[in-house]
């Protein structure tokens, strides 16, 4: 099972602990984590995971791993730019979206254009589709409930 | 400059005529038009455009060039599927939206991160950024405001 | 009918001037030219398509339209970076190769694998599949006897 | 370390023991396996990594991962056609060639544009930059001396 957390790259402490969190869970749970590989959320995110013995993805916009967060085990250096939102969003099983903006809805877009799950937590809650939670163990549980 | 026009692969008549409309002002005004290549809102754009004698781009997911409408002039198969969306919103002085889906937000977000004016004419009116108007004129003369 | 010109974005004069003399015989035959939109070859074949008349569109690697050469009429600013090589290499009828270096066999390479016919003047001729020709006019009636 | 194997993806059963032998090697070097995920020198390499316990990544060029070989744990659906040959090439601190057709082709050219050392086995040796060896373990010993 892969799930893609998503999100801004760079964010409130409060914010970030709820993707690290998120991360933690998802790692706990069995399933590798992919997100963008940079900061903010996909830091926080990637953090969790690793932390909690989980493997984690990173598909970077550049040319250069060192562009990734410390908490990335394998990065995917594709140097697409914001096209590589699409492989992020295009690799999961379901899609955990974490407050962000008009890039973090680019890859919302395309993942409910492919009929994914999205979960979100405070992020953009007036798209139609996105599947509204408010806790971490509610984002994990609402996934579970839906890819197994 | 380039205007691209997005929108859903297939819509009402009278959408059809809105998007129709604005293609023939997009050539009238010396713009080239880029579309995604394809049905609907992209066709009637594109046929708007072709008959008042501009030239019209369609950036197609595929990989036959048959797959574009018969109005297309110079059509470019990417193959990249969604992520030929991207290029639509890149290559584009301003885009205007009219109606649309997913995909279509997805062109969206991404232009508006890459901070290119988007002029909605009934499409996701609930995304800011987004500047609402109801006429292919008012779009069109939104355009040359924003751009000139 | 759309034909690719690929080759170094630097060349000798010698080169240049076949380059502008492939471009302008693309133009005279009607075909649009597609080319990666920079200099080297890809200017000197937009130069010779745009003054014989022709249209030249670049499938440019960056975000910018001004990084193209002024010959292109469309530029197409695809942000993919060399990705966009693939762009180039899928959207033609026919290939011609002019010099080059890696970039251009990879482009080669796309072409070759989709099925395209691939025209080479003093580039990797020890590519089985590039047909070798020695002149741009023995290019332009290799390409009309393949693709007509 | 992420070394990236390459080659088509059908082979002989001689090919396919020796591309089993480098990806055995890449794992028992602690490094990251990518390949497009297919079958193949893909699913060989694959094979050889995951049953000496490394991490096996498959760039998949479509939409599902059940298009994947069984031997890849980490399934990176793209969507982008031959582009994520890219990809692949991107990626890799070193890549390692196996035989391999055109598209093959297009991954070295491009593996070498980027200045990647790319190793060759039974493949195309004569393109300038590949360098030649004839057996996986002179393979990785090629590798580990080049990016060290």
């Amino acid at each position: 099972m892969i799930i893609s957390v998503i999100g801004a790259g760079s964010c409130s402490k409060e914010i970030y602990n709820i993707a690290e969190e998120v991360g933690k869970l998802v790692a706990q749970k069995g399933a590798t984590l992919v997100t963008g590989g940079l900061g903010g959320i996909m830091e926080a995110a990637s953090k969790g995971a690793n932390e909690a013995g989980g493997i984690t993805v990173g598909i970077l916009p550049g040319f250069s791993k060192d562009d990734s967060n410390k908490y990335v085990n394998i990065p995917i250096t594709t140097g697409l730019s914001h096209a590589r939102n699409i492989i992020v969003a295009r690799s999961a099983d379901a899609v955990i979206a974490i407050s962000g903006e008009y890039g973090t809805l680019s890859e919302i877009a395309i993942a409910l254009k492919l009929g994914k799950p999205v979960i979100g937590i405070n992020t953009w809650n007036n798209i139609e589709g996105v599947i509204k939670v408010n806790t971490p163990e509610e984002a994990m549980n609402k996934v579970l409930e839906l890819i197994s």
